[in-house]
C-alpha cells in the first residue's frame, strides 16, 4: 500500500462542516502550498474557499481527503474518491467497529468501498504532516513547520494532541493517529515513514499490534535502513499478573512477548511519554549511540552524585578516565578538583569561556559515546542567563573542536527553555530535560545502536497454531526426541520392570534417580513418580515396583550431583507472536521472582547468551562467591537445541518445558533433568 | 540552639564587597521590611545605604549577618558579632575544613569565636527566607515572596539555586544551604523549621548525616508535629555494591541503614529532584495522605492505560468502584463508557461544565484518598485553553462539593503552566507535573501518612561501639543464649563424645544433624563440620568421631524437615547508626538477590512484620502455589527475640547472624538452624 500521496499531498479535499473548516484553517496557518477543495452538498464556500458539490465536481483528483461526514455518508465519499483515483483519506467518523453491531458492517462496507485506496480510520482524529504543512487535522495543535523531524504514530487522538504541545525543542515531522486501522495499519504507516528521508526517528505509542508479520517486516525494514524506532506500548502492567500464574504457558504474558519482539527488531521500548520524547530528541540529534560509555560534567558535586545514583541499574557505563586522560583533564582545572566520572569541575571556571572550553574539550576528547553537561538555566523572567550561555557556547565550541556526541541535561525540564533547546538541537547537541529521562534516553539510543551493529534478524516464524489434537510425550520420548537436536540428558535407560531397573542402576553406578514413565504423568513429583538419590539395589528394586504401578515403564538415570545452577527452558505459543522461547531460573525461582527472559524464533546464539546473562540468578553461572562457574556454553547450546527443535516442529509444537536444565561446572555440560513436550502428532514423527 | 532571630531577622548586617551589595539588592527586591546595615572598613556607602566601619558602630544589634570577607577576617567579624549579641550569621568564605590544614584550624577558631551565636557555614552559599523577604543570599534566584510554603535544606549551593528556578507553582518558604555545618547543622535547621507554622513541609537534599542522635531527635519532633519531611539523599548507588560483598556485615551498606532511619522517622525518601518538588507540592496542598486508595480520571483511554502501567509496583491502590458507586458514576456518563479505575470518561462531556461536574463529583464521592484528573493544557502561545479551563473549574466545583483530596496531573510538565499551578494550589488542589513523579509523590505522601498514624518511634539506641576485644561464641553457646530471649532452636544436645552423640540421636529419633562445636568454627560448612540427614547410629558414630577432631564438642540435633522457607536474621553495627537488624531471604538468596530489609533498634512487631513481608521471597511464607503457609507469627517472634537480645547486649554486641532461621508450617514455629554471635565479654555473661 502506497501512502506517499496521502502523507504528502499536493491537493487536499475536505468533506463536512466545522471539522472540514478546521482542516482548511490548520493547513492555511501552516502554509500548505497546494490547493484545498471543500466539498459540501449545500454550501457554496467554506473558510472563504469555493465549495464543490461532489467528488466528481472537483477540478483535480485529490491526493488526500479529510472526511468528516456521518458514518453512512463516509462510505459513499470513500467510494467516490476511490473511483476517482484519489491518493487516500482520513475517515473521522466514529460508530464503526469500535461499537460493534451495525458499526462492524459499516466498517466492512468502508473497506470494500475503498478498494485499493488507503485510508486512516475510521474513528481517526487526524494526521499531521509538519514537513509540508499538510494537516488533515481540524483541532488545535501546538506544533510548527520543520524540514526534518521525528514521526510519532499513536492510537490515541488525545495523546497525539498533547504531544504537539511539547516545548522541548523536538521537531515533529509527522503526528499520525491510527483510529480503527481498517485499511492503513501500524505496519503500513511504519514502513511508509521509514521511506521518508526527512524523518530522523520514529516514535510509536501503541496498545497492541494487529498484524504481527507485517509489523515484523516493517520493523526489519526500519532496522535495515538504520531508522531508529522507539516504542511506548501500553499494557505492560499485565505482565505483573504473570507472577501469580501456574506454569510456563502463563508465565509469559503477551506483553513480554511484545517486549521480545521490539528487542529483536532493535526498537527501544520506553515506559513514559517524557522518555519517548527525550529519546526521540537524542536520536534526532545524531542517531543511535555507538556504545554505552558516557561521561557527565557539572559544576556541582551535588549534581554529580545525583547523576551517579540515577545511572545505577542502567545499561550505561560511567567509566573512569585512564591516567593519560586524567592528566589532560587535570591540567585544565584547579588542583582541588578530583578527576572522576561523573565529573564535578567546580565553579572556579564558571563564566570563563577559555577555561570552560579547555575542560570541555579535554573531556570530550576521551572517546565517550556521549558527553553530558548538566546545566539548569535560570528563569529569564527573573534572572539574567548570560553566564549560563557562556557555558553553552563553550560546550558547542568544544564539540566543534572534538566532534564528540554530546547533550545538555537540565535536571528540571523547565530549566531548559524551548528556544535554547531548539538552538542546541539545530547545532546537533541534544537538549535533554530531566535526569532520569535523559539517562533512559541514552540507554535506549545505545540499545538501538547495539541492534544496528548486529546482523538483521530473520523473519519471525509463522504464528499459525497447529491444527489437530495434541498429545503429551512421556519423559523418555521427550528426552530422546530433544537429544536428536543436541539437548543432553543424564544418560539413563528406560526399562520395563524392576529387575531391569536394578540391572541398569548397577551398570551406571549409584546414586540414581528412578521415575515412572507414561504419557499421563505430566506432574510426576506431585504423583510420587520421582525418587531421588537411591543408593543401592534394594532401594531401586522397591521403588521400581512402586513406579510400575504408576506408569508404563521405568526410567533409571544417574543422579546429577554437581549442578551449579538450574535453568528452565520452555517454549510456549503466544496467540499473536507464535512460538516463544522462555529461559528462566529453574525450580521455584522462575515463578517466585519472575526471573526469566523471552525470545522469539528463530533466535541466535548471541541472543540466547544475552537472555541467560540477563537473569537475576545468572551470577550463579559465573562462579558465585567461591562456587565453581557453570558451563555457560553448554547452557547456551542446550537452549539453542530446544530452539532448533521448536523451529523444526513449529507447525506441530504446542508447549515444551525443560525444567530443570541442570548446568554443571564449566566443561561438564548441561543436562535436561526433565522434559515435557506437547505436540500434535504427524510427520516427522517424534 | 535558637535560630529564630537568624532565620527571620528584624535587622540585617552585611560584610564585604560585591556579595554584600548583592544581599542588599536581593532583600530590597523581595521587599524586606527591616533595616539593612552594610559594614565596610573604607567605603561610606554600599547600594545607596550608609556603610558602618565596624560591628561596634552599628546603630542596633543585628539579628542576622551575611559575612563575605576572607576567611581570617571572617573569624574576627564573627567574634565581634557574638560579643555584641547578634542573632546569628552566614559565613560565605571557603577555605576552611573542606581544604584541610590551615583551614581546619580556622574553622575551629570560627566556632570558638561564635560562642553561643549560631552561624551557617563556613563555605555556605547563603540562606533564603521568602516568607519575610530576608535573603542572606547575594546571587540571582528565581523565587518570590509567599505567606506559607515549603522549606528546602540542601548541602549544595548550586542545587539550591536551581530549585529556586522551578516553575511548578511550589511556594518556597525557605531555601537554606548548609555549607560546612561547623555550628548550625542539619538537625538544628530541621528542628527550627518544624517550629515555624508557616512551613507546610520540609525537603532535605543531603549527602550524609553528621549527628545521627540529633537528627533522630529532630525527625521525631517533626513526626510528632505532623510536619512532613521528604528526603533526597545522595549515595544510594553505593548500596548496589553490597550485592557483591560477602557476609551480613557488608550486606547492609550505610545507605540502607539511612533508608531504615528515614522510614523509622516517617520521612519519605525520594530519588530525584522533580519527585522531591512534586511530593512537597502534594504535601503543601493538604498534608500527608490518609491512605493509598487513588483514582484517576481522563478523557482518553490512552492516558488511562499509561496511568495503570505507571502505577504498577507502587504502594498505591487503584481500587475498583463498588456496584453502588459504579451505578452512581455511570448515570453521569454515556452508556458506551466502561466504569473502571483508572477511568476513561471519554470526550462526550468535553467542555460541558454541568456534565463534567456531575461525573467528577460522583467519582470524588467514592472515598478515595486522592483523586487525579489527567489534563495536559495546550500551549497558550499557539492555542486557546478555554475548553481546558472548563474542566479545571468543574474539578474545583466538584472538589468544593465533596471535600475530596485531589490533584491535577499533566503527563508533560510543560503542559501545566506556572500560573495555572499557582491558582490550583491556592485552591488546595495539587498541580502535579509528570505521571511518574505524581505517582511517586502520592506514594511518598501515603507513606508519611502511615507513619503519622503509628506510635512515635522511641529514640535510637546509642551507636557507641563496644570497647574491648570481641569473642565469637560457639554455635551451642549462641543458641543457648538466644534461647533465653525466646529464639527457638531445633532442640539438640551438646555432647562430649561419639557414644553420647549416638545416645542423644537415639533418644531424639532420626534423621539427625551432627555438627562440630567450637569457638573457632565460624564457617562450619566449608570446614566439613556439618553433617545432615544422618539416619542411624552407625552413621552418627562415624560422623561424631570425625567432628571431635574438628571442634571441642559435638552438637546433635533433630533434622528439621518441614521447613517452608528460610530466613536470615542478622545484627550488624553501622558505624554511624549503631545496631541494625537485618531480615533477609535465607541461604544464598540474600546475597544473590539482595533480598533483605533493615531495621534500626529498638524496633516493633509491626515493623518486623512489614520487613518480612517486604521480602521478594515473602510469598513462600504465604503458602506459595499449593505449598503450606509458613508460621509467620513465629518468624516475627524469632526476629523480635533477636532484637531484644541485641538491645540488651547493645554495648557489647558486635555482630550476630542466624542463618537460616527455618520457618515451619503455620502453627509449628520457626527454629534457628545456626547461630553466630560475636560480642565483647562482660556482664551480663553470655
Amino acid at each position: 500500500m502506497d501512502l506517499r500521496r496521502l502523507l504528502h499531498p499536493r491537493g487536499i479535499a475536505v468533506f463536512g462542516g466545522w471539522q472540514a473548516a478546521g482542516v482548511i484553517r490548520r493547513c492555511e496557518e501552516m502554509g500548505f502550498a497546494g490547493p484545498i477543495w471543500p466539498v459540501h452538498p449545500t454550501r457554496t464556500e467554506i473558510e472563504g474557499r469555493p465549495a464543490f458539490r461532489s467528488v466528481a465536481d472537483l477540478p483535480e483528483t485529490p491526493d488526500a481527503a479529510f472526511i468528516a461526514v456521518n458514518r453512512e455518508l463516509s462510505v459513499e465519499v470513500v467510494r467516490e474518491l476511490a473511483a476517482r483515483g484519489a491518493g487516500g483519506a482520513v475517515c473521522y467518523a466514529s460508530g464503526f467497529k469500535e461499537t460493534g453491531g451495525r458499526g462492524e458492517e459499516l466498517q466492512a462496507a468502508l473497506v470494500a468501498a475503498a478498494g485499493d485506496m488507503p485510508f486512516f480510520g475510521p474513528n481517526c482524529y487526524g494526521i499531521i504532516n509538519y514537513l509540508d504543512g499538510a494537516l488533515l487535522w481540524f483541532d488545535q495543535h501546538g506544533g510548527k513547520r520543520c524540514e526534518r523531524g521525528v514521526a510519532i504514530l499513536t492510537q490515541s487522538g488525545n495523546i497525539a494532541l498533547n504531544l504537539t504541545m511539547q516545548r522541548r525543542g523536538l521537531p515533529l515531522a509527522y503526528v499520525l493517529t491510527l483510529g480503527n486501522q481498517a485499511k492503513v495499519g501500524l505496519a503500513t504507516c511504519l514502513a511508509a515513514l521509514v521511506d521518508d528521508p526527512r524523518v530522523t526517528a520514529i516514535g510509536l505509542h501503541i496498545e497492541g499490534i494487529d498484524d504481527v508479520a507485517a509489523f515484523d517486516a516493517a520493523g526489519r525494514k526500519a532496522l535495515a535502513a538504520r531508522k531508529p524506532v522507539v516504542v511506548l506500548k501500553a499494557g505492560r502492567s499485565a505482565a505483573g499478573a504473570a507472577l501469580t500464574m501456574s506454569h510456563t504457558a502463563s508465565l509469559a504474558g503477551a506483553d513480554e512477548a511484545m517486549t521480545a519482539l521490539f528487542a529483536r527488531l532493535g526498537m527501544a521500548r520506553v515506559n513514559s511519554i517524557p522518555v519517548l520524547l527525550e529519546t526521540l530528541k537524542l536520536l534526532h540529534a545524531g542517531g543511535a549511540l555507538h556504545g554505552r560509555d558516557v561521561v557527565s560534567l557539572s559544576c556541582s558535586g551535588g549534581e554529580a552524585s545525583l547523576m551517579a545514583d540515577a545511572s545505577e541499574g542502567r545499561r550505561l557505563c560511567f567509566r573512569g578516565f585512564d591516567p593519560d586522560q586524567t592528566e589532560r583533564v587535570r591540567t585544565t582545572l584547579n588542583e582541588l578538583v578530583t578527576i572522576s566520572n561523573p565529573l564535578d569541575y567546580h565553579t572556579f571556571i564558571w563564566a570563563k569561556p577559555d577555561q570552560l572550553r579547555a575542560t570541555f574539550s579535554a573531556v570530550m576528547a576521551c572517546g565517550f559515546d556521549l558527553s553530558f553537561l548538566l546545566l539548569d538555566l535560570p528563569r529569564a523572567d527573573r534572572c539574567d542567563p548570560a553566564d549560563w550561555y557562556v557555558s553553552l557556547d563553550a560546550w558547542k565550541d568544544a564539540r566543534d573542536a572534538t566532534g564528540a556526541r554530546t547533550a545538555i541535561l537540565a535536571t528540571l525540564p523547565e530549566c531548559l527553555p524551548e528556544h535554547v533547546a531548539e538552538r542546541l538541537l539545530a547545532d546537533g547537541i541534544a537538549p535533554l530535560a530531566g535526569m532520569e529521562e535523559a539517562l533512559a534516553a541514552a540507554e535506549a539510543a545505545a540499545d538501538i545502536g547495539a541492534a544496528q551493529a548486529r546482523a538483521l534478524p530473520p523473519p519471525l516464524l509463522s504464528a499459525e497454531a497447529p491444527a489437530g489434537e495434541p498429545v503429551t510425550l512421556d519423559e523418555w520420548e521427550g528426552k530422546t526426541l530433544l537429544a536428536r537436536f543436541g539437548l543432553a540428558h543424564p544418560g539413563g535407560r528406560c526399562v520395563p520392570d524392576a529387575a531391569a531397573a536394578v540391572a541398569a542402576a548397577e551398570a551406571m553406578g549409584y546414586p540414581v534417580v528412578v521415575k515412572a514413565v507414561g504419557r499421563t504423568l505430566a506432574h510426576k513429583s506431585e504423583l510420587g513418580a520421582v525418587a531421588l538419590r537411591l543408593r543401592n539395589a534394594a532401594e531401586v528394586e522397591a521403588v521400581a515396583r512402586r513406579m510400575l504401578a504408576l506408569g508404563e515403564a521405568i526410567l533409571v538415570e544417574p543422579m546429577v550431583q554437581d549442578g551449579v545452577a538450574e535453568l528452565l527452558v520452555g517454549v510456549i505459543r503466544d496467540p499473536q507472536l507464535g512460538l516463544c522461547l522462555v529461559v528462566g531460573a529453574g525450580g521455584i525461582m522462575v515463578e517466585l521472582l519472575a526471573d526469566r527472559a523471552l525470545l522469539l524464533l528463530p533466535t541466535t546464539e548471541e541472543a540466547v547468551r544475552e537472555a541467560i546473562s540477563s537473569l537475576r540468578t545468572a551470577p550463579l553461572l559465573q562462579g558465585f562467591r567461591g562456587r565453581p562457574a557453570g558451563d555457560l556454553d553448554a547452557a547456551v547450546a542446550a537452549v539453542l537445541a530446544v530452539a532448533r527443535f521448536a523451529a523444526t516442529y513449529a507447525d506441530r509444537l504446542v508447549e515444551l518445558d525443560v525444567n530443570p536444565l541442570i548446568v554443571r561446572p564449566a566443561g561438564k555440560g548441561a543436562v535436561a533433568a526433565d522434559a515435557f513436550v506437547r505436540l500434535v502428532p504427524g510427520e516427522p514423527s517424534p
